[in-house]
């Protein structure tokens, strides 16, 4: 598979991997980053709104990013090793609606996956469409941790308005 | 100053400090959270988008809320230290409008600072407000490197129903 924007389909779900929150990852992450104590401490999480340790939520946005980064890589690197052309992703004008419904705890595997939720095609930019993606992380009782709505411009590999594109102006 | 929604006032700026982003914190960040080439390495990123090492930008959202959560501790210790009672802030429904209008080069020294952008009160939830705040990082030029509208519930010292609480309903 290329990673050209005519090679995208809107809805198709991509597996992007799992994570294990340990205790010591969390920690790490909070001290730099998100020092509350319910991130630093099992003892004063207990008594937070929390009631166990549990993850920054931009811990979990950041290993996010890291399995979607590393998915896109290896593809990349799958169909440069078939002599395909790369085209070159970017930039994002950003993301929207970061939300995490449930609180990730010390233990609790994260499976991560992504779904393209738009295509949008740009009358004054006929090279580039922008990917929509719907990022999700699930807990191992499948429920709902953490979303973000992603936003990234991707080349067409033939130009809207040329004429061999067959897209309705 | 407390930590009640009272006490909060629309269009209120804080400083939160500065950061200097090393090639070094950029890789590290980068090696685990967003690998992309332009965040690992000088040579490739002279051939990327940036034309130079710059950082994830989830590392520069990842240091604004280390700056913010740590100020907001600050101000809370030395509440506790005047024998005020501390309010439990959250639970967050998350951020919105996540975005790096420039990139952070190696080198560059970025500015945040948070300001009080709406104060919501709910009917329903006469006992806390939603503070929305906005999120910015501006680089050594004055620049706008980094934006975030970030969301988090409140207490109120004074419940939005009680007659005392003078707030019209």
């Amino acid at each position: 598979m290329s990673t050209y924007f005519e090679d995208l389909e809107a809805g198709r779900v991509t597996d992007l991997g799992s994570f294990t929150f340990t205790a010591e990852s969390i920690k790490d992450f909070a001290a730099k980053y998100d020092p509350q104590p319910f991130h630093l401490d099992e003892e004063a999480a207990k008594s937070s709104i929390f009631g166990a340790l549990c993850a920054s939520g931009w811990q979990t946005a950041a290993v996010y990013t890291g399995m979607n980064i590393r998915t896109r890589l290896a593809r990349e690197a799958e169909a440069r090793a078939r002599g395909e052309e790369i085209a070159r992703w970017g930039p994002s004008p950003g993301f929207k609606d970061l939300k995490w419904p449930r609180p990730v705890f010390a233990g609790d595997t994260i499976s991560y996956r992504q779904t393209i939720a738009a295509l949008t095609n740009f009358k004054n930019r006929p090279e580039r469409g922008m990917l929509v993606t719907l990022g999700e992380g699930l807990n191992q009782k499948g429920e709902l941790v953490f979303q973000v709505t992603g936003q990234i411009l991707v080349p067409r590999r033939v130009p809207l308005d040329a004429p061999e594109a067959g897209v309705a102006r």
